[in-house]
Parts: structure tokens; sequence; C-alpha cells
């Protein structure tokens, strides 16, 4: 029989230990036939993203835990192979959400046609898909970056914080990054143009971070959360905006396993006091998911102009996207990580 | 000589005890004259608000520490008693915030006229003054209140916290308030006109909470920090506005004498999966200050047409502000405390 690989979620983390490799297992069916209607999608990418660690738990987060024995959720670039739908004809490139097999059927519902021509095509599940859409519609929406304005970036040469600073950047503000270990701070500031780039892991961190901001934060746009954020907690300004984006580096699946932070009353009296504005958002908010067609067309541009810069981490074969998955919470990609399940 | 009564600031609090009255006296001098362009200004009453406490300490919070030395900071009203100033003639009443004394020069600066047909002259301190201002603008601006939503105002009998549960209320929303105490809480619900009321000391306060609030909430106007707003947290809706306008239970000048709560991550991470806003303001925001005409309308029409409702708590004679000031910090006042200086 035709085959189809799989990657299914097996079990759920351990809440005293966190996601692990034993979560997963690779599995083969049937390749699906695609009936009326359908069409038969083949997988050239996979997205994998932090966001992805909160559905391994069996409590609600943004969206219902993703189910067991079936394949593990995501984002993914792929092929269509088989079309019985008259809107996709056999060969096309679609941007779909079918998550860590090799195939897939599609009644077309969520389904976004790939331009091929404007960039490679797993660019769809990075700077021209859900992250850049998402760091440039809240960087703008809710950030407001603009001349006179600091803004700070952690995760800075990730998928989001890349195109988060760049934005703010291009929109005239001074930007500082926010990275693990002096490959990625070389990266954001010599190829993504930040202003300057503190390492998280220096063991002078906080007093990097003054000095790189000495005047203090207008815009903190917040990927990592827990102690990297504690220590700015000090220098936003009044009326400074905290973005929160993502907890990288804080399961909020696993309570009592984070390292002592300040208490909550800290953050609202600093609110308060500095009177702060803390958003938390996701990119289909209706306020962000109206600017799609702004992002599309700026983003765009910017990437065809050569004045945004991405990088892209890409590892290859289905069965390599558990290991590389977990890496992501340790920092060990370097750039947007994918998976080439097949060579285009 | 004609003696001026002052009450100084002579000591800055202790930070392991907080603000005591030792940290106060009364002390007389000479009556002040008014020079060229002066009047000299007779109190009336005095305004004691929770804010006052961050001001005896050293730290800067919204604004510099009160002197040492020196009359403590506040809002008065005053009768002007001598003119040299063609703009007030003797006899008018006058919102001024000259600080804890019987008499005071100014140039006029910062001087308002009160109204005194629309409302007893006190009310420039409360309902009509800055801390109605602060619940009417916050609550309209930052809450955004109506219909279908539910709206949860803390120190909901107090002097902010009334006016901006009654705005909810009339702005069509379901407002829950919550007090100290069944007398509070029974004024809460049969004066201001509450849906319901929960008293914070009840020992079953969370379930009580719950139960009040069975589809969650969508603002929550924050007066006081500490347990309480720990509390509502878990009960905050999606996209739900978290209005910080005060820390009353919780000193911020005394570190770690508060209770054990959430770290700041809890916080961040619901702000993230919820997508709240967290916003801290006070009603000098420039966004807030440009509704000041809009509440004077809108409030005095209310009172007029007596759909609003507030309660004072007027304590006699100079001499008393220090200890009911404290009195503030446990709740003992009931509705706006003012000090009424001497008879209109």
């Amino acid at each position: 029989m035709p085959v189809n690989r799989q990657i299914h979620l097996v079990s759920r983390p351990d809440p005293a230990k966190g996601p692990a490799l034993t979560n997963f297992a690779l599995r083969e069916v049937e390749r699906p036939r695609p009936g009326p209607g359908q069409v038969l999608l083949e997988t050239l990418y996979l997205s994998l993203d932090p966001y992805m660690r909160a559905r391994m738990y069996s409590g609600t987060n943004y969206a219902a835990p993703a189910a067991l024995d079936a394949p593990m959720v995501g984002g993914t670039v792929a092929r269509v192979v088989v079309s019985n739908h008259p809107g996709f004809a056999v060969g096309e490139i679609v941007e779909s959400a079918h998550g860590w097999q090799d195939y897939a059927l599609s009644d077309s519902t969520g389904l976004r046609r790939v331009d091929t021509g404007a960039a490679p095509v797993s660019t769809a599940l990075g700077v021209l898909g859900m992250p850049g859409q998402t760091g440039y519609t809240a960087m703008m929406h809710h950030g407001r970056p603009g001349p006179g304005q600091v803004v700070l970036v952690s995760a800075a040469g990730g998928a989001v914080g890349s195109v988060a600073g760049q934005t703010a950047r291009l929109a005239g503000a001074r930007v500082v990054g926010i990275a693990g270990g002096p490959a990625k701070c070389a990266f954001v500031t010599g190829t993504l143009g930040f202003d300057a780039a503190v390492d998280h892991r220096a063991p002078d961190f906080a007093a990097r971070l003054a000095a790189a901001c000495p005047e203090g934060v207008d815009v903190y746009f917040d990927n990592v959360g827990g102690p990297v954020t504690a220590a700015i907690l000090p220098i936003l300004r009044e009326r400074a905006r905290l973005l929160v984006c993502g907890t990288v580096s804080v399961d909020r699946d696993r309570p009592g396993v984070a390292p002592a932070l300040p208490s909550m009353q800290d953050l609202l009296s600093a609110a308060l006091v500095r009177r702060l504005t803390i958003k938390g958002f996701i990119y289909t908010d209706p306020e962000l998911m109206a600017m799609e067609g702004e992002f599309r067309t700026t983003v765009g541009r910017w990437l065809a102009e050569g004045r945004l810069k991405y990088r892209e981490d890409v590892v290859d074969g289905l069965e390599a996207a558990p290991a590389a998955f977990l890496g992501l919470f340790s920092g060990a990609n370097f750039g947007k990580l994918v998976v080439r399940v097949r060579p285009e």
C-alpha cells in the first residue's frame, strides 16, 4: 500500500519534566485517497513553533489540546499532488496546517495559495507567515514604534522577534535585541540591523541591558518571559508598552518549575506608578487580523527591497521533527525552525 | 499674632512598620499675609487619599516626595478671605491643593472656582473632584463598559470605586463591587445600585466572587491590589481589561511585607493566554485629562438627576487628619474621607 508517515502525539508531558521525545512516535498508515472536492497534499515543509508545547498538555491554552494518537498539530507548506477541487491544480503550492505527516487531504478549508515567485516557499511558515504576521501586526498596532522611541525585543533572532524588531527599526525607532550567545547577537546587529544586542546568557546580563538602554525602554516585545522579563521591568519607562507574545523560557503547564520571580504585585505596582500598558495577544485577534493585507504588502515590499532580512534553520526529514522541536526550548535553533519533509 | 496651624510631615515612615502618627506633628506658625496679586485662603475641607502614603516616603512614585518639616500635601477646598487678585473676590470658594493647614497664600496658580450651587462644596474633593474624575474617565476610556459586559470594582464604596462602578452601570454593564464588611456591601448594592457585592473579608471570598461572576469578568477596576487582585486573576475572561488604579492594600514602599502572591509570570502568562490588557493610569494622563469637560458635564448631570450617589466620611478638625488618614489603610473610612477644617 502507499504509505503516509505520521508523527503522533502518543502521551502528554509529565508535568514534572516537560515535553520529551517519548511523547512522540513515528507511525505509518495508508496514504489517504481524495474524494470528490478534495485535494491530496504532499508536505514540503513543517513549521516548528514554541506555541505547540502548550498544545501537548491536556489544559486549554489558546486552543484545545492536540489529540493523542493523531498527527501532532502544526503549520505546513505542501504541494497539490491530486486534485478533485476546481480551485486547486496539481503542482500548486499551498500553506496548510495539517500537522506532522507526509500526506493529508483537504477540502480547501484553510488553504492559502503561496506565491512561489516572491520568496522561497518555506517563508510562508516564517517571515511571510504566522510568525512574521504576528511580529509586524502586534509591533505596529500595540507597540506604536517611531522616532525617539526605544524598542526592546527578546528572542530577537527568532521567527517573530526578527520581524518585530526590524519593523520597529523601519518605523524609525532605536531597536535593541536580546538573544542567546555571541553568534545570535552578532546576527541581530550585523544582519538584522538592530542598534544593539544583549546576550541574556551573560552573567552580567542586567548590567549590559541597562548599558544598552541608558534612557530606558518604551516598548518591550516579549517572546520569552521568566527571568529575562523580570530583568527588564525596572527599565521600562513611563507609559511603556509590554507586549506579551510568548513565554518560550517558561513552560506554563509546569507550575512551580519557573525560578523565583517578583510577585504579580510588583508588576501591577510598576504598571500603576509608570502607567504601563501590558498587552497579551495572538495574531488572530480581530484588530491584528484586520492588518493582514497591510502586513503582506509592507513586509513583502521590504523583503523585495532587501530592507528586511530573515534566517531559517532547516532540519531535514519528518523523523527529525521531535528532537528539533524540543531544541526550541533550549535555544538550539538559530532562526525560524522548519523541517524540510521532502525536497521541492 | 494671627496663627496658622499646620500638620507637618516630620519624619518618613519606618519601612518595617509603615506610616505612623509619629510621622506627623501639629505646628503653629504665623498666618501669612498676601502680597500683590495674592489671595489668602482659609481651608474648609481637606482631602485624605491613599496616594498620599507613597508621598511620605523618600522614593519617587508619581511625584516627588513630600517635604519634611512642611505641611503634608493634599487637595483642599477653601474660602478666599483676603484678595489682592483681580480674578478672585473675598468669599469665593475654590479648590486648591495647599495641604494640611488652616491658611495658605496663592497667586491663583492651580485654583479652580467651585460652583457652590451644584452640590456641597466638599464634593470638589470627591465625586466632582479628582477621585470622581479618575473613576469616570478611566472607566470610560480604558474599561469601555457596555451592555453584556461584566465589570468588577474593588473598594467599591470608596471615592473612586463608587464613581467607576456607577459609571459602568449607567453605561449598561452588569457591575459587581468588592467591599470590606456587610455594611459597605449593603451600601454598594442598596444605595449605589451595583448588581452584587462581595465582602473581601469573608473567609470564602474567592467562592463568593466566583458565584457573583458566574460568566467571569470583562473589566476589573482595581483600587486595592494584593490578595484580592490575585483572587480575581482566574476569573478574568478573554480580552478582559485590568485597570490598575490603586494598591491601597499594599504599601509599595515596604518591599517584602505583602503576603505571598503568584509571580509576575503568572500574570504575564494569563495576559498572553487570555489576551488581557493591563493598564496603569493616573487621571492626569493626557487621554484622560482630555475628558475633564465630559466628566464634569456627565457626572454633574447624573448627580443632579439623582442617578449617581456618593457618600462622604467627614472627620472634624485639622488635628484629626493624621489618624483619619491612617484609617484609610485598614478600611476604617466609609465613603470619601474628608476633614472639615472649619464649618462653612
